[in-house]
């Protein structure tokens, strides 16, 4: 099958290799080193401030989405989060969750919420920002520039999602002044899921550490104390971090994130030229690197979906609710050739003439 | 390397063929009917009622004990945990951070707890029950079926992390009136871990839904809710519930867990024959087929650990903390042969005339 969906996406023939091994028992210098390495090339592509931790957490982007809330945010804070899909939305219901107060800004349909929308939160005694950068559920990229100024005219705490765009779309924490990132093990990180990953600016680490938490596995301080010396609390998904740790050293030596970005623009760029002339809307007016929402001017989008898989051996990204017959997605993250959209465009040529598109 | 440790532990072939190769898009019937044989397979396994539901959470072993201390108990309750080593006492502190009354009853150490310990908590108000089936850190199996006669005389909702002890030592869910099963991919389902499994009697799927619990990624009503189809509320490491699948499949086939626990404890009597006349003592007067745990009459067992791993490339599993000098296991999970025991006999000969052991 060929992949284009948002996750699990497409991984190299050598993170597939460490598949095929043993997992080793990881209560060992040998391991310790694999994290640490794992935590110093993530802090290096999340383009970090000195002192940044990162950690890795055994659980889908939704548990460390909880974690953050937890471990950042209490009570006493007031948080502005973007609710433009399903994951800003998620964020507003861990908010409802942990009890944190919060207001939401929505941003028009297919868009980036913009700075004007953005100065009518101004001087609103708000303490902290939560976005997913790239909001996947809609292929949305928000206007981080916007974001961060505001953040920083208001003195904000900002945590990014950035689940779907990192390693697809620039990205600089220290630039931005972004004290957490968040990402997981299978979007362009081209892992098998199961492992998702928090940095956090030495700001973010300090507030860990003076906050209690109602959880166990949750509690950050735990996973940055185990960190410090390459080990992790609890049994982590062992094959996936060594897998994680073969990808980030062949970005590195494939010239590092600036390069994956352009890698997966290209890929994107190639995709959607391809498209023009095919029956189909971009859905989104700014669009992520990571992926293209298509709306199928003709038929059902779900019908699309299963067609491609179960006719042409091709995986897209189907959307859920009430937006499954308007809307598919199409991936550029993973192991993807130009090739590649080549069998997808010609997948979509010969539905077309089968009048199924 | 040869791994004899308590997990992560070795895979078949079969299992180590499918981390070879690409994880799937998970949003499919493809994918759901998976999950359904995977919840149908483990229910049986665990001789789970009728109604019984298993759900696969991508987390540790911990997450799951988490997950089922909030899920199932609160304020309103009061429990009784064995408490005789590092998870016992994780169910503790677990409790102590849900805010779950409870007490400790501590057997005596490499013992199980007794039916006349337990008969001193008689009619003393508790409603619950949690215990850790073998206590691994340890290496004590409890006496199930006294814990079973004192919970059911006192109307005790009896929760057991099996953790260790699934597919290893006879157990019967229905028979012993257990509410509640946990276990983890990588112990005797031989698995990468990342996935914990939590069984649930029709009167734990109940007690879930009748509660409201204060997380997202915990909240054991998504995971049942969503099961019911096949699949799970967020993204979870969809390449080793298909790992999952084949074991469980292989198990079936190879008769069955009665003939999967048979296997363990050949293995685990082999090794415990073969070892007689080294010079190691057995700490443990209450034996899983999972794992013996030895003390080195004459060095550290530590450093038994070590000159293992670097000498001889065989994993043997450490303690932590203060008995890590003290005491390693040697675990009987995972694709051990009597041959693989023969290769660490002789390994242990060998030290034995180097004087390191």
């Amino acid at each position: 099958m060929l992949n284009f969906t948002v996750g699990p996406v497409m991984s190299s023939q050598e993170v597939l290799g460490i598949g095929a091994q043993q997992v080793p028992y990881f209560r060992t210098p040998e391991f310790s080193k694999v994290m640490l390495e794992n935590e110093g090339l993530m802090n290096k592509f999340a383009k970090a401030p000195d002192g940044s931790r990162a950690v890795f957490i055994t659980g889908s982007g939704t548990a460390s989405m909880e974690a953050v809330v937890m471990n950042v945010f209490g009570g006493n804070d007031k948080v502005l989060i973007v609710d433009g899909g399903s994951f800003g939305h998620r964020f507003a219901q861990l908010c409802e969750i942990h009890q944190v107060p919060y207001e939401t800004v929505v941003p028009e349909d297919g868009c980036s919420v913009t700075a004007e929308q953005l100065a009518e939160y101004d001087d609103m005694e708000f303490t902290g920002f939560l976005v997913n950068l790239d909001e996947t559920s809609k292929g949305v990229l928000y206007d981080i520039d916007a974001i961060s100024d505001f953040c920083n005219r208001n003195e904000l705490f900002l945590v990014v999602d950035s689940i779907s765009s990192f390693l697809c779309d620039e990205f600089d924490m220290e630039k931005l002044n972004v004290q957490v990132m968040i990402t997981g093990s299978q979007k362009a990180l081209a892992c098998p899921p199961g492992i998702s990953v928090i940095v956090l600016s030495p700001k973010a680490v300090e507030r860990v550490y003076s906050r209690k938490v109602r959880s166990m596995y949750l509690d950050l301080k735990a996973a940055l104390k185990n960190g410090e010396r390459g080990q992790t609390p609890f049994t982590p998904a062992v094959g996936i971090l060594l897998q994680i740790n073969a990808r980030l050293k062949q970005i590195e030596a494939g010239g590092g994130v600036d390069m994956a970005i352009v890698r997966t623009a290209a890929i994107a760029a190639d995709f959607r030229r391809k498209i023009r002339y095919l029956p189909f809307e971009i859905v989104s007016k700014s669009l992520s690197n990571a992926v293209t929402p298509l709306h199928p001017l003709n038929v059902s989008a779900y019908d699309v979906f299963t067609c491609l898989k179960d006719e042409y051996g091709i995986w897209i990204c189907p959307n859920g609710g009430e937006m499954a017959d308007k809307v598919f997605r199409v991936g550029h993250i993973g192991c993807l050739t130009f090739e590649d959209n080549d069998r997808l465009i010609e997948a979509f040529g010969d539905m077309q003439r089968r009048n199924l598109l």
